[in-house]
């Protein structure tokens, strides 16, 4: 790892304000839902489903966002890049990064959609079923990729959720050997299970090339590489990525680097809503690598930072993550 | 009461989305907030405080729109009437509104400022510091008085905050005259003490003629009539309207009517931010008032529900309050 870096952790992804209401798992049958998964959605179907959800919440999102912000908190060195429109909720969303410590570098955009959103519904068991309509986000391109801001950084991170359009998969491979010829680290979160089953022709070579830490969840992991089973998939993992950590729930995560093996428990906590717990598993993850930690303490910071993030409404966290790291 | 009504509450006030915060006293002192008031703010210092927030969450507020939402959420027939932009918040309050169940009457205008926002400070000790951009809102005018709903509601709910502009009040004059012609009961709630102070000679006649069921906590109710101390304030209450709530944070509330008086005690909860504790109180009261419930009860119901508030982030209800009923 170089040194020299004047941030730890850069984020690409899709910029989004999440809207979160509470529904019974008649809704989720109702409105035709696929439950705990995110699904894409156009404008009329976001405006159909928002008409039909109770009172809302609004705060910011957006997966590596939620990482960003965690890694912020934590105390780490953050940058942000992104697309937002110039509204009301693009503002709202560049005012929360800011607010929490990341450097969100790209201005707001005055063409194409609005700021896109998450319609985020948490039913009793905590799960979170999100439709997302993408919005001005989705249009994230190679010229909104910052060289320098890449370069500064030690791990740059990027989400699976920001591979449905091709220039959003040029950007992520601009912004990749930015990292690399930089001698920089890329990392990459799977996202989501549908996410990986439309992108796995993408991924795989993005995987084998680029990403030097990986991040998914048992489900994720093996539809990227076919796997039946989890162990087989973290074999594959092993061999492709330098590091790889895999989520299990409430089991935790295993953590693989070479040879090295760690199975990191997870931190227990009463469940509120699970939304954001990948993405604040990533965070602390980070926070601990780029702090030069031994892999298995960024396990755990993972876990720590996830087990904050689901014992509250929202994807973000509420307390200073570095007030945990006393403890 | 007229029993042929089919609304039971109709609430005119300012239209906004509550901006929130957590931050510390020496926040509060570095900006020159006033602690626990409500003090309006222009676009330039409301853009100056938002940029030194934190991390913020988003939620439909505006103290009587508070109020017609916890009037439904126990199971009240309610309307509301009130301003807001063709914009992003604009369409979250109007969703919200009618997610509760309140029949939101005014479409969005499409001229003048933005929805408003209140931006709320909440500090460690759950007081809610409040900087209120009022944006459409403040513009309400008589033309935006339904009469027919007015006409149709067992009580027209008023908010002292909507009293700041000419066109305001006299809307304020229209839809009392309407709810009294039609044999109607008028609510005012006096809403902050600065309100009350700024507007004393246009709320006296208001209140005087037009006003059957005044709510004000102490500091209010003692400063519209000048009076040194609230038992004096409770005795020109029940000399000035039909029914009198004084509310007295923990120590409950008094309700006078002619010779009645009836000491309420407050419910007892964990206080997480006090925002919306008045606006709830009223919820509570008018629901079982419009119910025809004794008024003693009328009062416990407005302590319900003000505790179910302040138990949690946000100024409108997390649960059904119909489902406190059952206990």
């Amino acid at each position: 790892m170089t040194t020299d870096a004047s941030l730890d952790v850069v984020g690409i992804g899709n910029a989004l304000v999440d809207v979160i209401s509470h529904e019974t798992d008649e809704f989720i049958a109702a409105h035709g839902l696929v439950k705990s998964a995110m699904t894409l959605i156009e404008t009329d179907r976001a405006e159909e489903l928002y008409a039909a959800m109770g009172v809302a919440i609004e705060t910011s999102g957006g997966s590596v966002a939620n990482t960003a912000a965690g890694v912020a908190s934590f105390g780490g060195r953050t940058a942000y890049l992104g697309r937002v429109y110039d509204d009301q909720l693009g503002a709202v969303f560049a005012h929360d990064m800011k607010a929490q410590g990341v450097h969100f570098v790209n201005p707001p955009v005055h063409d194409g959609p609005p700021t896109g959103r998450s319609l985020i519904v948490v039913t009793p068991d905590a799960h979170r079923t999100m439709n997302t309509y993408l919005g001005a986000s989705a249009f994230f391109c190679p010229d909104d990729v910052d060289a320098e801001i890449i370069r500064s950084a030690q791990v740059t991170i990027l989400e699976g959720y920001l591979f449905d359009r091709p220039e959003s998969q040029d950007a992520y491979w601009t912004a990749s050997k930015y990292a690399s010829d930089a001698g920089r680290r890329v990392a990459l979160t799977l996202s989501d299970l549908f996410c990986v089953e439309r992108h796995r022709d993408g991924f795989l070579p993005l995987v084998r090339e680029r990403v030097d830490i990986l991040f998914a969840n048992e489900a994720e992991a093996c539809a990227l590489w076919g796997c039946d089973e989890v162990g087989a998939a973290v074999e594959r993992a092993r061999a492709e990525v330098a590091v790889a950590c895999i989520t299990l729930s409430e089991k935790g995560s295993v953590v693989v680097s070479g040879a090295e093996t760690h199975e990191v428990p997870a931190h227990p906590v009463d469940v509120v809503d699970t939304t954001g717990a990948g993405d604040l598993y990533a965070a602390g993850f980070l926070y601990g690598y780029t702090a030069g930690l031994p892999l298995p303490r960024c396990g755990e910071l993972g876990s720590l930072a996830a087990a904050e993030v689901i014992s509250h409404i929202g994807a973000r966290p509420e307390i200073s993550l570095a007030s945990l790291l006393d403890g």
